[in-house]
C-alpha cells in the first residue's frame, strides 16, 4: 500500500480535475482553436492536462455535438480546428453552475 | 445524437461530481459511520450519489488506507462502519484546496 500511496493520491486529484477539463475546453473554444493550442491555453488557465486526455475528449465532444470542427487547408498539412456549438455553450453554463455549487458545498463540509 | 443528448449531458455532470464524492466522504467519516447513513449525509450535504457508486468507493478508499473499518457486532446482523484515517484527512485537505482552486479558475474562464 505504501509504495503506491502517492500514485493513488494523485489519482484522486486527477479524477476531480478531469471533469472540469470539459468545462474549460468548451469555454476556451468559443474562439476556434487547434488541439495543441488549447493544451497550452488550458494549462495557462489553471486546467493542465495532456494530449492523451484532451484529444480523445475533443473527438468525443464533437461526436456529441458540443463542438464542431473544420479543416484549415491553407497550410502544407491540413489541420483540424474546433469551435464550441450552441449546445456546447449551454453545457458549459450548466457545468459552471455545478462547479460553483460543488465548491460552495465543499466549504460547508465538517 | 439527439436521442442520447440528455444522457451525455448528464454524463458530463456526473463525471464532474464523482471526484468530489471522495472529498465529501472523507470529511463526513471523521465521525465513524455506515455506508447507508453516509449516503443520506452525502445527499443532505449537496453530494448526492447512489450505493452502486459509493460502496465500491468506500472499499477502495479502505484498501488504499484512507479509511479504516470496524465491525459492529452488537446487533443481530454485524455491520461494517468506516472512519477516516490520518492519511485520509490529509487527502481531504488537498482535495478541498483543489476544489477551491478549480472553482476560482472556472470563474475566470471566458
Amino acid at each position: 500500500m505504501v509504495m503506491t500511496m502517492t500514485e493513488e493520491f494523485d489519482g484522486h486529484l486527477q479524477e476531480l480535475r478531469r471533469g472540469t477539463i470539459v468545462l474549460a475546453s468548451l469555454r476556451l473554444l468559443r474562439e476556434p482553436g487547434y488541439g495543441y493550442g488549447l493544451l497550452e491555453q488550458l494549462s495557462a488557465a489553471g486546467f493542465p492536462t495532456d494530449s492523451n486526455t484532451l484529444y480523445p475528449l475533443l473527438r468525443r465532444l464533437e461526436k456529441q455535438g458540443y463542438l464542431v470542427s473544420e479543416w484549415n487547408t491553407e497550410e502544407a498539412r491540413p489541420r483540424k480546428f474546433y469551435r464550441t456549438s450552441d449546445a456546447g455553450l449551454r453545457l458549459a453554463d450548466t457545468l459552471s453552475r455545478d462547479v460553483q455549487a460543488i465548491a460552495a458545498a465543499a466549504t460547508k463540509l465538517p
